[in-house]
């Protein structure tokens, strides 16, 4: 029988925690929870460690009996051989759920661990008790603050929730998501997925009324049926987004080492994704890009798109790109080209789309405004419109970008058509990654969805118009 | 007749520059100049510009004629109408060839100003004059310092050339380049290929002995057999890039306002790539990688690939990208694998290829060394390695990436496999993109091949593996 999904809210949401077995010199564990909206202690028997976690200001308690109070949420950093014993106290104790950092257990294939992980499985789920992992990083929450990474925020909203099997790659999807300014509410690293697997999580994201975005890294499936049956289901209101590690043969025997998954056959599992209209990915980088737009873009209605570059390359460029991606990047209506060309300045520019804008796009002048009205009425656009951001519009700074922005968010309030940003590396000296990314993360503050280079916006953006007219057929 | 590659050379490799017609408030086309070898003169009539160019400390004529000594290029940024004065009084002059920056003629589709670029084009070609442009940014050579863009390194070396119709994208992949620690010899912005095109621009690469790499962004080739013959034959020796713009039907669309192209089909396009044996890209970004992997690869010999990461979900990411873009991830021998054992951490970590190595590899010991030696002495591995480097490795600071990077030369030594390293973008906090922008120039200064995702990376290696094979196959 699965664990219940109240006792896996108890868990995800908990109102206490208590770390077992942190350690020097950093207590990270401990640490992480400085945000903790609620009590955080500590359990360790190890007497130089105990000095060090009471030096750090946390109550340390020998036993988990000690610890006053309801534990919703245990964090469980201890030695392996160890596990058993906490996980038996932990059933005593009446705990909520536990995230198991501890590994070496199933993905060794050693059958001395799998035994123990066996064991660990059967006491968690005879008492309900909802343990997360083993081998894995556990649990975010934006709201309440429970994190597993230092640079994971804390605060309100949140829309994207994230569960992955592997603890890089859910934290790198999560921090990749912050980086593009959009917030993660929740982020689960389940491991193994001994107890909890990923249909419960899907589950529970899928009921959970402040998730939009379900974003999922999945080394293997353990009950198929119920997952695709769920995901079809889900997939009709909130979009999944679903990045499969393994899909070659040498990543099947990674995957085996790594959370003693079992790989699925690639043809079987594409069908079953179309089958249930989730978005697949292969990569960390894709699976970052079309979360950040599913998560920033309304439900695009077509494929006809504008494209505005600021200058010929990146025209043509974002044209090949938004075409390979099942684009349109059509010609507009004769009314647009003699709107535009009154204003358009004749040398060095086009506005036949995509636009080469630079020479005509001037922070002191209105025509982005009046390029974006002509474009709003002009029914060859249903797609939304697709704006590079470069070195010259950051250069002068957040005002012009603020200016920008409200112009894009007029179009799309105006439209409801999607807008994507599109900010690419470039040159520049030291410190010109940095103002990059910094802008990144202001324009995708605003709620816009920002892509690192047109291929991947434009990929981006075409799997979440396909989800979205599949869905539209669905319903 | 085609400008004789004499006179290019001549233009490509100046021992003067004359800008004409260069405007305040930044004179960018004589500061860029700065750190030529010869003299940089100007050329304005406008008093308020004079005041500012002489203020600079350069040597203003109000004509050509009264520049003194032998003109080897003059860069041309006058008002398009003044421009058949300037290249016919050039042409009187003797000048070696002409970077044109001025636009506004065949691309802008009316019939006077196509008329004018073929006044141009007659005077120059009349007297063989090295007419680069018009509408491009013009000519760097790393090695006499002439410049088109402010962050254009100056110095010795630089294995790759760049010719490219657009300013932007010829640009971009240059300073994309130097961010990878790749040095570029020599680039052409070359625009509207009106007097010299891609074909003059290739010929003179193939037989530059400073020349090992060629890359091209291309718009519309204006003698395809010539093109092709040369490319196949150049081939043979010297890999070639080709990332072509106006693939689709509205990049086609856009190349014809860019730089007045005429697209062809895509079909007969890869063709003929095919049967050159030229390395087609399609984006800004596979252009770098591909580039980058040619510039610092051996000749890889094999498909085998060794694949280290940091942790199990990279293991798995790595191995299924490297797979897709058609490597193997071979199993080791049962002697590679006992000798692993002896060493590799049991808990948290794997040892079959793909590694997950993270928790035996540390800074104080051999252990990166003995996998090395192992797999140079494995009869699986015959395409290289590719090693993951992260912030892990970056935080202990350059001594620590040195010795990992002296390692790896010793591997690349021993058996003449590539090596490629794998530095994806980061969470972390402020300052982090800037070092991993620091660090990837670091280890590509050190001649590894850099790739910024783990696609990047395996498609890029994967598409320089291809061409050497055909290339083996040819000879």
């Amino acid at each position: 029988m699965p664990i219940s999904q109240q006792r896996l809210h108890q868990t995800l949401n908990p109102r206490s925690i208590v770390v077992v077995g942190d350690k020097g010199p950093n207590y990270g564990w401990l640490q992480r929870q400085k945000h903790f909206s609620g009590p955080v202690y500590s359990v360790q028997v190890d007497p130089n460690e105990i000095a060090g976690i009471e030096k750090l200001g946390y109550t340390n308690f020998k036993s988990l009996d000690d610890v006053p109070g309801d534990i919703d949420l245990l964090i469980c950093a201890v030695p392996r051989v160890v596990v058993p014993r906490i996980v038996s106290d932990a059933v005593k104790r009446g705990v909520g759920g536990i995230a198991m950092f501890t590994s070496g257990f199933a993905e060794t294939g050693e059958p001395e661990f799998a035994e123990m992980q066996q064991r660990i499985v059967e006491m968690a789920m005879g008492a309900d008790m909802a343990l997360v992992g083993p081998n894995c990083l556990g649990i975010y929450n934006r709201r309440v603050g429970v994190r597993f990474g230092d640079d994971q925020e804390v605060g309100e909203g949140g829309s994207v929730a994230i569960a992955g099997q592997s603890g890089t790659n859910t934290s790198g999807i999560l921090s990749g998501l912050q980086r593009l300014g959009t917030k993660v509410g929740r982020a689960i690293s389940f491991g193994n997925a001994a107890v909890l697997n990923e249909c419960d999580y899907l589950e529970y994201f899928a009921n959970d009324p402040l998730t939009e975005v379900i974003v999922m890294y999945i080394e293997g499936v353990r009950d198929g049926r119920r997952f695709f049956d769920l995901a079809r289901r889900t997939a009709l209101s909130k979009p999944i987004v679903v990045w499969k590690g393994g899909q070659s043969p040498a990543g099947a025997r990674a995957v085996q080492s790594h959370t003693a998954s079992l790989a699925s056959q690639n043809s079987v599992w594409d069908a079953l994704l179309k089958q249930a209209n989730i978005i697949g990915t292969g990569t960390m980088e894709e699976t970052l890009d079309v979360a950040a737009a599913l998560a920033h873009t309304q439900q695009p209605t077509g494929r006809g798109v504008a494209l505005i570059g600021m200058n010929g390359g990146q025209a043509v460029a974002l044209s090949d790109q938004f075409s390979h991606a099942g684009f349109q990047v059509p010609s507009l209506t004769e009314r647009s080209y003699e709107q535009l060309a009154a204003f358009f300045t004749a040398v060095g520019s086009s506005y036949r789309n995509p636009f080469d804008a630079a020479s005509t796009i001037r922070s002191e002048d209105d025509n982005l405004a009046k390029i974006l009205e002509i474009l709003a009425g002009d029914p060859s656009i249903d797609g939304g419109v697709g704006l590079e951001l470069g070195a010259r519009d950051l250069d002068t700074g957040a005002k012009e970008l603020d200016r920008i922005l409200q112009l894009l968010d007029g179009y799309r309030q105006q439209t409801g058509h999607p807008v994507i940003c599109l900010m690419h590396d470039q040159g520049g000296g030291e410190g010109g990654a940095e103002a990059m990314v910094r802008a990144r993360r202001y324009v995708g503050d605003r709620g816009f969805a920002v892509a690192p280079s047109y291929q991947r916006g434009a990929v981006a953006l075409g799997k979440v118009v396909s989800y979205y007219e599949e869905r539209a057929r669905r319903s």
